[in-house]
């Protein structure tokens, strides 16, 4: 069946909408666990599903170094691989190049650097990124793109933007023909809003399934974050998810939909989850802290997920401080499910029409 | 409800039973796996129970310094804290004492011992342990016993024994009179028979719920634990479960049921687990190695537990290789689970007369 989105409603600047692909409906906005390794870190997939999540985002960066893709074509693919039946977004490993890799050296044709792992040599390109993400048979695939540090130099940031968009083209020609899989364009452009603006009119000219904002989360404030998801939100194609990669915190989430976004994903629910933090409708708690050997209520009572519910801080608490594996799998599961509950009942705000209440009353107990 | 043991076959020298507590049911012969932090590691309760787990083990040692009675006594003990439903055997910390703290002066009383953990003194004596074993609220509990390391000084291990004995009394005059827990005796004697048989001897004038071989798995061969078992055992009451404690692998396991012992408890399968060696009905498996990244196979179809059916090898391989949380999980669930299918269907032959074939099949292929 061919992938589709559908935008089903628009409230305050809000979206709600549905992706369907052959391995289920996403709806939108929607929150993507990152599974970098072909693994949420420390959860099974049933706890995965669980949490209510629809798709995760799998790295290509990560799984062509390590397991490479030989022994995950053997399955068909990744969904075989790591036993998960719904869908996967993979990353095109632009990201992964800038931030992890050494000895980066970019030309025209790709990218050649050093793994960050055993420093082997490789070479990456558009059209080696889109053939390991077929292999890996993802069912939203990303173009290749470059992915520059943070500057204010414009010349730097203009010349790297050009090159994310030949690299988009190639991308696409690469992607070819099929309908059953989604490719997405990667808007780049840093904090200037003329190139990013140039870059998304470059990219609509070329078509894809969706539009995402790249090169954010890169270290710039959650207000310029905000500055240019408004500024290019709206330009972007209405009918098409709309994706801010590597975002974010749950007030950013908020900010982000408010501001048309349908799409997230990010490292920081499992991240924290493994040192502590847990994210909840109260607010932030650092379940390392002494305070928590008193408390023997449940993580968070609001949020369905047996880990919320069945455990106390206390416990919690405990584990931590043992260095048990069960508080890192406890908390990570129910920062994901605090996610997804979030998402689902920013989602049931805008199907009411009452999203701006929503927005108001959780914008401050969330910015935390 | 009172607890009670029932014997319901004898096959071949092994025996078929049922325990049955407040907090159900133990076919015998069962493995217990070990919750020391009152966590079977890198295993949810619910994954526990998957494994066909009827019971487990925790530490008092270990509960009494981290996280200490208090903050378990608020849930009404250790079941209320862990979120574990069904029965738990705590050990009394004898062993513990012995073979992790520092500076331990041992007295008619009791003992004097600096935490492993951060040095602050501590002391244990039958009626602390006791009296923790009561807040953690088990349901078989053990009696606080001194563990000589393992000497052919016959008389440091006479002298050793007779402390346990004395102390066994105090214990059991602790635990006063509660039939809807066990208490169980501890058999010590070291690698000496007569010791051994005196002890158990002692043992029964004073009159346990259960009678435990303590002092084993301390660095004796498979065949110096297999002969003391095979002397005390026949001596030990018919009519009470009969437990081998710290032991261990799968052929030590139908070695012991052979001889007539009920009840095992071990960190192997969790243990090892964490260090990618995986135990199965074709041997022991290390998942470390290379070959396994071509072995596409699952884990172990002939066990009935989502980790053993549902992943490769190789994928297996691939977390291992990551240090992925999820490979600790995996193979732990799937080693107890394996560990559970064993007793399983050791109960089986038992009840069906064919233990003794059953054991000739498995015990080649089982002695890894």
């Amino acid at each position: 069946m061919p992938a589709t989105f559908s935008l089903l409603n628009e409230d305050s600047g809000a979206r709600l909408g549905r992706i369907e692909t052959r391995r289920g409906s996403i709806d939108t906005p929607a929150f993507m666990p990152v599974g970098t390794a072909a693994t949420v870190k420390a959860l099974t997939v049933d706890q995965v599903n669980q949490t209510g999540s629809q798709i995760i985002l799998c790295n290509t960066y990560h799984l062509y170094l390590r397991p490479g893709t030989d022994r995950i074509e053997r399955f068909g693919g990744l969904h075989g691989f790591m036993n998960f039946e719904k869908p996967i977004l993979t990353d095109s490993g632009g990201f992964q190049v800038m931030s992890l890799s050494k000895n980066t050296k970019i030309s025209e044709d790709g990218v050649t650097f050093n793994s960050h792992i055993d420093g082997k040599k490789i070479f990456l390109s558009p059209e080696t990124s889109i053939d390991i993400q077929k292999k890996l048979n993802s069912d939203i695939v990303m173009v290749f793109d470059e992915c520059p540090e943070y500057s204010k130099d414009k010349s730097i940031i203009k010349n790297s933007m050009d090159l994310s968009m030949r690299w988009a083209k190639r991308s696409k020609i690469e992607f070819g023909n099929n309908d059953e899989k989604m490719l997405f364009g990667i808007v780049q452009g840093g904090i200037f809003n003329d190139l990013r603006r140039e870059s998304l009119n470059r990219l609509i000219d070329i078509g894809f399934d969706g539009y995402a904002l790249g090169g954010l989360a890169v270290g710039e404030s959650q207000i310029e974050m905000f500055e240019t998801v408004e500024e290019i939100s709206p330009l972007m194609d209405k009918y098409k998810p709309r994706y801010v990669m590597g975002t974010g915190t749950p007030s950013d989430l908020l900010g982000a939909v408010k501001r048309g976004i349908d799409m997230f994903d990010c490292v920081l629910p499992s991240r924290t989850g493994r040192t502590g933090l847990a994210f909840t409708w109260e607010g932030k708690l650092n379940l390392r802290n002494a305070k928590y050997t008193k408390d023997d209520a449940p993580l968070d009572i609001n949020v369905d997920c047996p880990a919320s519910k069945l455990y106390s801080r206390n416990y919690l608490n405990h584990l931590i401080n043992c260095n048990e594996i069960l508080a890192s799998t406890l908390i990570t599961w129910h920062n994901i499910a605090f996610y997804q509950d979030l998402m689902k009942k920013i989602r049931i705000s805008i199907e009411n029409g009452n999203f701006e209440d929503f927005y108001n009353q959780q914008i401050e107990k969330l910015s935390y």
